[in-house]
C-alpha cells in the first residue's frame, strides 16, 4: 500500500507559521520591488542527490497558501527514490509567489527527505533480517508529527509519539521505582487496554525478571551484537526485542542479523543531514 | 560582551508547544504510573561530547513550564565550550517533573547546541582571517529564531532573519528583472533607509555592473578561492564581500584566506548534527 | 496509587479559553459595578449530591488565573466520594474574583464531576467481575483529555484517546477492507510496535477468523449475557474481550458477569449529568 | 423565519480543534490502513430517536476540513423534528474521510441535537403558556456559543452569554452590596444605554424593593407555582418575571401556567443527554 | 466608584502580541549590544500634554512580560487627569528591560490615554447636561475591548460591544426589511428578553413607527439641534434618545442641550489623537 | 512599479480576528433577524473626502471570509487618490453577508486609508525636496505590518520594523553606554552585515563623534531649520541625515528644505484621523 498522505489539516499550522516566519512584517521586498506583478514563470523542483522524498504536501502547501491559482504537478509521491537530477515536481505560475514561497516548500522539502533518506539508507542495510529501523522521541520541537511521517516515508516504522501512547520503562524509571516489577506493575495498573509496556534493559540479568512481567517489547540499550543474540535468545517470542545506541548503516546489519525485532535509531531525526533539493528555472 | 539572551517571551511559546506535543492527551504516563508522586531526585545536564552549548534558557523554561519549584542551577552560560564530562546544568526536585520534562529541554538543547558548535568549528577555522561565519534562512521551520540566536552563540554572525529585513537579490531575480542594474535599482526605490542591498554574482564578469549600483554586500555564489581572491581585489572595499557554496571546515579556511568578509553556510542550520548532552542522576 | 494530576500545563489553555469565553469584551459588568474593589469574601464549594469529584485543578486555575492571590484550599483530591453538604474545598479573597470565576469554575468541576461519578457507578455494579469500565471517543469536541481524566478519577480505564493511538477496526472497515483478515493483516503491516489491534465483531461467526490474526482485543458489540459468555468461552483468553452496546448500571452486572475484561460506554462522557455541586458564602 | 445560521467564520475553530484533537500525531490510522485511497462511499446520517437536529453545519464542516470534495446532501435544517430512521443528510465521496471524520461529526451534531431536543420538549410542554423556555451561562467550557445556538434551534430563547452582555444581580451581590436598591444603582450607573438589568430575588418581600429600581426582569429562583403565581400579580407587568430552579418537562407546565415570562433551565445545556443519530452506509 | 480595571487576563493576549510584534526574531538588538546586562535604571512616565490617562495596567504589564522584577510604580488611576509634567508612573529596574519594553507600554498607554482626553473634553462640555457621551463600533481592529474601556475612563458610556449584543436597527436594514415596523418586531421575536432594541431614524415623520413598536432607544442621525429638541419632545420619555453625527466639543454642547439621553461619536476611537507621554530617566 | 500587495496570509489573521471580535458568541443579531436569507444587495463603497485609500484588500477579506459567493469589484488600487463621491468598490450579493461584514470592512479601509492620506499630505508638501516621510515605531500595537503598508501606499517610506532589524541608538543608549563612541562600536560588534546602524543626536556637538564611527544614518531630533542645514551640511553625505519632532504639512517643507534625506512622523500612524468613507445602497 502506498504511503497515506497526512490530511492536510494536520499540516496546514506547521506551513502557514514558517510562511509567517518567513514574511515577517514587510513580506518578500526583494521580489516585490525586482519581479513585476504579473510575470510567469515555470520551475522544477529537482534532486541534487539520491535519495527519498518525503514532504512533496507540505512544499505544495507553502506555495498553494501563497497563490492558489499556482499550478503544482507532483511527479513523485513521498517515499519514492530519486537520483541526482530527478525532478520531482513542476511548478507554474506567478513568479513572486514562487520566488516567495521558495524556501519554505524546500525547506520543508529537504529536511524530512533528509530523514527518509536516512531511514532508507539503514532499511537497505537490514533489509534480509526481519529487524524495522523505528524513530525515537529525539525530534524537532514542534515538528514531531511531520518528521515521524518522514521516517514512514523512507521504510522505517515509528515509535512512541509522545508521553502518552505508549509505556516506555526506562532505567531512571527502574531505579526510581525500586525494581523492573515494581515498575511494570504499577504502568499495567494504571492504563487501558490498548497501551503497550516496553521496558529498557541494559543487562542480561535483568531479563528473567522483565520477562516473568510480560512486556510487549524489551529494549536492549547499548548491547554488542554477541549480547543482543544472546537475550533474543533468551527471550524466545516472549516479547519483542529492540536494540538501541550508536546505530548507522555500518552498524545496524551486524546488529539486525542478531535477530531482533527493531532497531531505533534517535539519528534519524535529530541529526540527519537534508537532501539536497533545488528549484531550477524552466524557460 | 556576553552574549544577550533571547526575551522568555520569544522563547516560551517555542516551549510550550514541544510540551504539549510531547505530553499529548493523557501526559507521561510512564512516569506518572511508576514514580510516586513527592519523590525528590538531583540530576545534571552533562556533555558527552566536545562543543559549544547554546539553548540552556530552552532546557530551563521546559522543566519551569511543567514544575515552577525546580531548582535549576545553570553552570555554563550559552556560547560556553564544552569538554566530554562536563556538567552544564544540575537541576533538582520533584522526579516527576525532571522525568517528563527530559526529552523536551535535551531535544532543544542539544540541536541548539548543535547548531553553536557547528558554527564554532567553522569560526576557529577562520579565525586568523577577517571573514565571519553566517547562517542563511535554510532553517528548520518554526525555530528560525532559535536556531539564528545558536549560530551566534557558536561565535557566527547572522545574516537575514526572513524575506522582509533586506535585500538579497539572487540569480533568477536577475533573470527575470533583466539586469543586475534594473534589479537594484527597482529595489533600492522601494525600500526605507534603514535596509540594506546584498547582490548574488556566479562570475566575475557581473562585477563591475553590480559595483556601478553601490550595493551593501555581493554574495560570491559557488567560486574558488582563487576567483574569490580575484573578486576581492577587484571590489576594493566598495562592498561586503560574502563566499557561499559547500563550506565546511576543511573548505572554509582557504575560502577565508581569499580576503573575503563573510563566508555563509546553510549547513550550520539545516545539516548539523545535534551536540550530544544526556542526564545523569545523582543520588 | 493516588490518581496522577494533569500537568497545568495542559490544563491552561482550556481554563483560559473558556474563562475569556465568559469575561467577553467587557468583563464581569456585574461584580464589577456591585461589590467594591477590597471586598473579601470566604466561600466553600460544597457538594448537592452525593458523588465522585474530578477536576478540582480546573477550578482552581480558573480562580487564580483571575487572581494569583486567592487562598484556595482544596480538602479532597480528585476521584474523592462525596455526599450531599460536603466541603470540597474553600476559596478565600477577593469577593470580585470569587464570584466573576465562580461559574467556569463551576461548569468544569459540575461537568467532570458529572463524569466521574456516572463511571463511579458502574465501576461500583461491576467490582465484583474482573471487568473494567472503559470510556470511547465519544466525547465533548476540544474536552477529551479532561474528560478521559474524569473517567479515570471516577475509578474507570480509557479506551483510545485518539484515531492516532491504536487500531480499532469496526463494521465499516471490515465491509470495505472485505474481510477480517484483510483488514487485519493491513493494519498490522503499517504500525508501530507499541500500537495495539482491536477489531469489533457482531456475531459469533467472526470471532475464529478474527482469533485467527491474533489482535490484541475483540470489540463484542450489541450481544446479550448469554453471547457474550459464549464468546469469552471461544476466545479463551487469546485477546482482551470488550462488550459495548446499551450499558447502564443496570445492565452492566450481567455483562460484566458473562466474563469480558472490559466494558464500554460512550454515555459516560456524552451524557452523563453534571454533578450538583454549589458556591456557599460563609460569614 | 428560519433560524438563522451561524457564520462558518465562528464555527470553523470548534471544528478544526476538534478534528486535530481526535487525528492526534498521526492520523487516522485504522482507516489509512486499510481502507484503499480512493475508495468510494456513500452514507446517511440516520436519527435513531425522536428529537431536533441542531448542528448539521459543524458536521459539514468536519468533513469538508477533511475533504472539500465530499458531496454533502443536508436535507432538513437546524430546528426540524426528526423521528427514529429519519435521514437526515446524505454524504458522499472518498472511503477514508467519511470515516475519518464520521466520531468528530457525530460528536457536535449529536451533543448539539440533544441540547435542542431538551429544549423542545420544555417548549412544548409550555407552548400553551405565554412562557419562554430560556438558558443559563451553565454551559461546556469552550461551546457555549454553539450549545446557545442548540437552544435557540429547539425553540427556546437565550439567557446572557457572558458577564459582560447584561447585568444579573444574584442573591450574593445583593449581599456584599447591601441591598437590592444599592446594588441596581450601583449597577445602574456603570453600564451602558443598551444593557439590561436583571434582580434576583428569593422571597416575595424583596419584590418591592426591587421593583422600586426598574429592573428589566426579575428572576424568581426556586418559587413554587403559588409562590411564581403572586409575584406574577405583584409585579403586574413591570418587569419580565423569570422562574428558575428543578425545571423539567414535568415541573415546567405548572410554573409556566402560573404567568412569569421565562422559565430557565441550566440542564438544558448541561446534562442533557445527546440525540443517538448514526451514520449508516449505503451501498 | 472608581473605575474598575479590566482582567489581566483580557489584557495580556493583546499585550504579548504587541511585544512579539516588536521583538520579531532577534529582539532589542540595540538595547542587548549597547546596554550592559544588569544595568539599573530608574525612569518615569510623564504627562508631556493635558488629558486623561487609560491603559496603565497594559504598560505595567508590557513591562512586567518582559522582566517581572522591575518595580513599577503607579502613581495615578486610569481615568485620572494629568498637567504636562505630571508623573504618571515610575518604573526602577534593568535598564534593558526598560528600553526594550518603552515602546510597546507607550503605544498602549498614549493610545488609550487619548481616547480617554478626547471623551473627557466632550463629556466636560456636556456636564451641565443630562446627555453622556458615548461610543460606536468604530474601533480600531482587535482592540475594541481596551478602547471601549478608554471610552469609560474618560467618563463616557459603551455602546454595543459587537453586532451580538444589542439590536441596532439602521437605515439599511429598514430599506430591506420594507418598514421600521416589520423590522422591529421581526427583531423583537428573535432575541432574548436581555437584549434591548434601537432604531435609528433620519426624519421626524418616522418616529411615530417607530415609538408605536416600543424600542429601548431611538438614534437620531444626524438632526440639527432643532430638530433633536423636538424629537425628544415627541419622545416624550417612551424611550432613550441618541444623538449621532459630526460631534465634537464644539458641537455637542448645544446637541446635548437639545434634551438627548446620549450622544455618539465614532471619532473617540476611530480618530482621536493619542495623549503625548515619554518616558524620562531619573539618575 | 505599483505597491505590491501583502500577501493574503499576512493579512488574514488581523481580518479574522476583527470579524470574531465583532460577531461576538451570537453573530449579527439584527441583520440575521431583520432581513430575510437569500435576499440581495448591491453597494459602492464612497469616499466622503478627498485622500488617498489603502486597505482594500483587508475589506475585501472582510466580507469574503463572512461569504465566499460575493462579488466584490475594485474600481482603485491602494495609493490611488480620491475625491469625495468617488466610488472605491462595489459588493454585490447576500444583503446579510454585506450588512454584518460593513463596520469590520470599513474600520479597516477608513484606518488605513487615513494613515495613507496623512502620508500623502505630507509626501506633497515635501515633493520638491529629496527628503521622504517615513514612519516610526509608534504604531497601534498589532497593527504594525498594515500600518507600514499604509504609509507605504501614501507615498512615505518605512523606517524600522521592530527592535530587531536595525540598530537605533538613541539618546538614552548614549547616556548609558556612556558615549556614542561606545555605543556604536558595541553595536556593530554585534550584529550581522545586513543590519545598518543609526544613531540619534541632540545638538550638533556629537556630530563629529557620531560621524567618527561611520553610521548608516544620523537622525537630528527637534532641531530647527537652520540647525538641521547645518547639521546636513556638516554631514556632507557621509551618513543618510533623518530629522523628527513635531513634523507636520505646516513644518515639514522648512526641515525638507534644510535638505535632510529622511523626516520622520509618529503622527503618521499613532494620531492620522481616519479618512471617511461609507457604503451607500444602489438600488
Amino acid at each position: 500500500m502506498r504511503l497515506p498522505p497526512l490530511p492536510s489539516l494536520m499540516i496546514e499550522p506547521a506551513v502557514r507559521a514558517a510562511l509567517l516566519e518567513d514574511l515577517g512584517r514587510a513580506g518578500d521586498i526583494t521580489t516585490d520591488s525586482v519581479i513585476q506583478a504579473g510575470t510567469q514563470a515555470r520551475v522544477a523542483l529537482v534532486a541534487r542527490q539520491a535519495g527519498v522524498v518525503a514532504g512533496l504536501d507540505f512544499a505544495r502547501l507553502a506555495w498553494h497558501l501563497l497563490d492558489p491559482s499556482l499550478a503544482i504537478d507532483i511527479a513523485l509521491p513521498d517515499g519514492a527514490r530519486v537520483a541526482p537530477g530527478d525532478s520531482i515536481a513542476s511548478i507554474a505560475g506567478s513568479a513572486r509567489a514562487i520566488l516567495t514561497g521558495e524556501r519554505v516548500a524546500l525547506n520543508f522539502l529537504s529536511h524530512l527527505s533528509g530523514i527518509a533518506s536516512a531511514t532508507a539508507i539503514i532499511a537497505e542495510a537490514i533489509a534480509h533480517t526481519k529487524a524495522r529501523i523505528t524513530c525515537t522521541r529525539k525530534t524537532t520541537p514542534g515538528l514531531r508529527f511531520a518528521e515521524k511521517y518522514a521516517v514512514r516515508a523512507g521504510g522505517g516504522a515509528n515509535h512512541r509519539f509522545g508521553l502518552d501512547d505508549a509505556i516506555l520503562i526506562k532505567d531512571n524509571h527502574i531505579a526510581i521505582a525500586g525494581s523492573i516489577t515494581a515498575a511494570i506493575t504499577q504502568a499495567r495498573a494504571a492504563i487501558g487496554h490498548l497501551v503497550k509496556i516496553e521496558v529498557e534493559i541494559d543487562n542480561l540479568d535483568q531479563l528473567d525478571e522483565a520477562l516473568a512481567q510480560h512486556p510487549d517489547a524489551i529494549l536492549l540499550d547499548n548491547m554488542t551484537p554477541a549480547m543482543l543474540r544472546a537475550a533474543v535468545a533468551h527471550i524466545a517470542g516472549r516479547a519483542l526485542s529492540e536494540a538501541s545506541g550508536r546505530i548507522n548503516a555500518d552498524t545496524a546489519p551486524a546488529i539486525a542479523e542478531a535477530g531482533v525485532d527493531l532497531i531505533s535509531a534517535g539519528w534519524l531525526t535529530h541529526s540527519a543531514p537534508i537532501l539536497d533539493i533545488g528549484l531550477d528555472f524552466r524557460d
